[in-house]
């Protein structure tokens, strides 16, 4: 339906980006904050008819996609909000000593756009990590134009969004070429955008084999480039006996409904659970087993992800010393009837020595599955957090005292994630400036950056020193009287006052 | 002398600082500055003996090397206050809001250290940039043991500040491991430094080959890690035509100093000047070239860098349309008694058309060298901006009128720098938190970050965010009666304040 763009095509985007990044960037914060907030005016306006076609493209339900969009639209404008305080900035004033020896110039410093970003979207979250998601919403915050190229499961409702992002751009008069919204079902379009010498950094989030190869491809350039690749997560969640013995049942619905929440369809959903072999876990097992084969099967995105779910599902439960605990019985008994495309939630269960010894079982299987590790003891169970690949959350079900007494253990959790929860569950991801969702290496490209938050801006600037320059010819950020009114930290003091020079 | 690390002592070397890295990382900050402190006192301690060793290796005066050293020691203890200070952690906190549907946890997040960080220093800074120079002090700041390979032109040196480092380590009862020492003149041992997987970062001063490398080894393993390479950089230098009307002789004094301080061997060193055409830029090319005629010529830091430095001038002198302006002088006049391994100050001039269609021309000259471009006009000045690669600074020698008269071309220097500097020169990097040292690939390798100044320890910390977890289990720095009385953003407010929960 839709054309792939030629590579030629993609040139003239990315020259037209180009041109309007050197007009947008000089735009005053406060004019990126009125665009941000029209896009989440259009995105309101797009109606009941973006709902449906999304509905359409991605088996999701409508309650989930109203909230979807309305957390959309929420970043929006709380980026926009943050963009206009100007704390991203890292405002910093150094004022001159002229008696110094050498004498000390005068020196500010700001944050500046990086240059035209590319966005590629994930599959699971059509609007909010999308065409008009988290990561366009930085970028545009940071000063970026944005290049998005539509996620190829769900093309018609990335078309609908972009159409309200250029209606906001119309209508706030933004340069031509701030946005664009691109097609390639190919491999081919994707690296041209990111090989394009214009294209200054990447966001995505998605598989692991596509973000590594956008990693690369970024790395490997002439002049390399910063590729924030999300690429998901097992999210192991520890069961510390203290914990798990108060609370069995509890903290077996919980994870019932963490596991299977959006046909487990979430970067941050737990995957590994990892405990103590004894009574209470195989009470766990059996409790976590049995609320598992009670949750309905439900279709998943669209065919390869559940071609996907199945392959990796299979290859997991055929590893030796994998059992499987339980499938959906509502799938069992109702197969004929079972919605096309659907996900059965699994539940399996291992040892940690097979764990440990087998690499296949450390990858995420994407979808409504999980697997509990039995460890013979605390030891074990820290050996298998050292050994576990990096994280964009882990887990600890804990009292105070199972904290305390296993120091060791939470030492090594800690190292692997990028957020740490205690007594909840990972899925959720609330987003505040507090919030961090990145996290080392496999778990993103870079665990420096957030791509939930605020402070995701930061991954499209760089610091940029004024020296020596005259009051009336810095850029307002960084102006003696200050009148834009945020923080800078002046002579190494944090503080919103004009300047007395 | 020293023999080269094997693999197998590396690997040694790895295993123990990966184990004082989960000691260090606990460590109060207070303990981290102490350490630095520490170190500050023992390089000090280290007297005229450390001086003297340093002179015969790096050819260095004896007055520059006491006031690098003295730069070292300020650096030290500035990041180590940096450090306790807490504002590079980045706290943020968010409240629970527990009314709220879904019910928002609370949330908290700082900056955690990324690992053992590998630096390898800079041949032209023994002190400030090597051993315990800039990327030792941000990395122990940050919470991350060091390994150091001792730079080959000044293993001497560099073993006397180990020493020295390891003392302070001892007397401050650091783990064992917080530091180390090791030789390499082959790049096996740099490979396996980066290679290793207990290496989560690299920081780098020299060479764009040295540091590419570096970087594409960093890249491509299988964990890829953060790679901070400062690898150079021309410098430009934009002569604007009012302000040089202004002051032809004046210019031309200031820049003949600046480019052959330290026998042009600073990454700072303005090796590119760009004027337009006109009696005033002819009168400032001959001024220059009487005054480059007059230095002296001294001993570069050793015999690969003399080697280096006359290929490159050499080659860039062959180009067609490159015309010498001056050599020194008292070279000429002298050369039966002129010390081994000088380099020979010399200036070059050549037209923007020649210039822009020769990227040998764009390569940095390390040493006391520079080239003049002649523009038409300011069209072709322009042009010359947008065209040049990522540098460290560029520098507008300009008037209010001719910045405001000029915006395409201001705009385009701001777009290609880190620093940006109103008539001064880039030699001379202050150490202060507005300091940008740092810019554009091949600048270095992420310009988004500075190796001069506080901001420089952010390079080597992540954020970690800590979800619904009790206070008493907080580290200080998250806790709600604030124990370290630092800045925090606490419900998107920058506060000092305890939490009244």
């Amino acid at each position: 339906m839709y054309k792939d763009n030629s590579t030629e095509e993609i040139d003239r985007v990315m020259q037209t980006a180009w041109r309007a990044f050197h007009q947008y960037r000089k735009l005053p914060l406060s004019s990126r904050a009125a665009f941000m907030r029209a896009i989440a005016v259009e995105l309101e306006n797009c109606g009941d008819e973006l709902i449906r076609v999304a509905m359409t493209e991605t088996n999701l339900p409508e309650t989930r996609l109203r909230s979807e969009r309305g957390r959309t639209i929420f970043q929006l404008n709380s980026y926009a909000a943050a963009c206009e305080k100007g704390e991203w900035l890292e405002a910093r004033i150094d004022t001159a000593i002229p008696d110094k020896v050498p004498p000390k110039p005068d020196i500010r410093k700001m944050l500046v756009p990086l240059g035209p970003v590319v966005v590629f979207g994930a599959s699971n979250f059509p609007f909010a990590y999308s065409t008009a998601g988290g990561d366009t919403a930085c970028a545009l915050a940071a000063g970026c134009p944005v290049i998005v190229k539509a996620h190829p499961a769900h093309t018609d409702t990335s078309t609908i969004v972009a159409a309200a992002i250029l209606t906001a751009a119309d209508k706030c008069k933004m340069p031509r070429g701030i946005f664009a919204h691109v097609y390639g079902a190919g491999f081919e379009t994707g690296k041209a955008l990111v090989l394009h010498p214009h294209t200054k950094a990447l966001g995505f989030t998605g598989s692991y084999t596509g973000g590594k190869q956008l990693f690369d491809w970024g790395s490997q350039r002439k002049e390399p480039i910063p590729v924030f690749a999300e690429m998901g997560s097992t999210n192991p969640v520890f069961l510390l006996p203290e914990r798990l013995k108060s609370d069995v049942a509890g903290i077996a619905t919980l994870y019932a409904g963490s596991i299977n929440l959006g046909v487990g369809q979430f970067c941050t959903k737990p995957g590994i659970l990892i405990g103590l072999e004894g009574n209470d876990l195989q009470t766990f097992v059996h409790d976590l087993g049995k609320a598992v084969s009670q949750v309905n099967p439900a279709p998943m995105l669209h065919a390869g992800i559940v071609q996907a779910f199945k392959e990796k599902k299979g290859t997991a439960l055929l590893q030796e010393g994998v059992h499987l605990v339980a499938e959906s019985e509502l799938w069992q008994s109702h197969s004929e009837t079972l919605p096309k495309l659907s996900g059965i939630p699994t539940l399996a269960t291992t040892s940690a020595k097979t764990f440990l010894a087998n690499p296949i079982l450390h990858q995420e299987v994407f979808g409504p599955y999980a697997i509990v590790i039995q460890c013979k003891d605390i030891n074990e169970m820290t050996e298998v957090a050292k050994q576990l690949e990096g994280q964009l959350t882990a887990t600890l079900m804990a009292t105070e005292n199972d904290i305390r007494d296993n120091e060791a253990l939470v030492e090594a959790i800690h190292n692997i994630c990028g957020r740490i929860i205690l007594n909840g569950v990972p899925t959720g991801v609330e987003v505040c400036l507090s919030m961090h969702h990145g996290g080392p290496f496999p778990a993103t490209t870079d665990g420096r950056f957030s791509s939930v938050g605020a402070d995701g801006i930061k991954r499209f600037a760089r610091p940029i020193a004024f020296q020596n320059w005259s009051n009336t010819l810095l850029p307002d950020e960084l102006k003696n009287e200050n009148p834009l009114g945020i923080w800078r930290t002046v002579n190494n003091e944090l503080s919103k006052d004009s300047l007395d020079l």
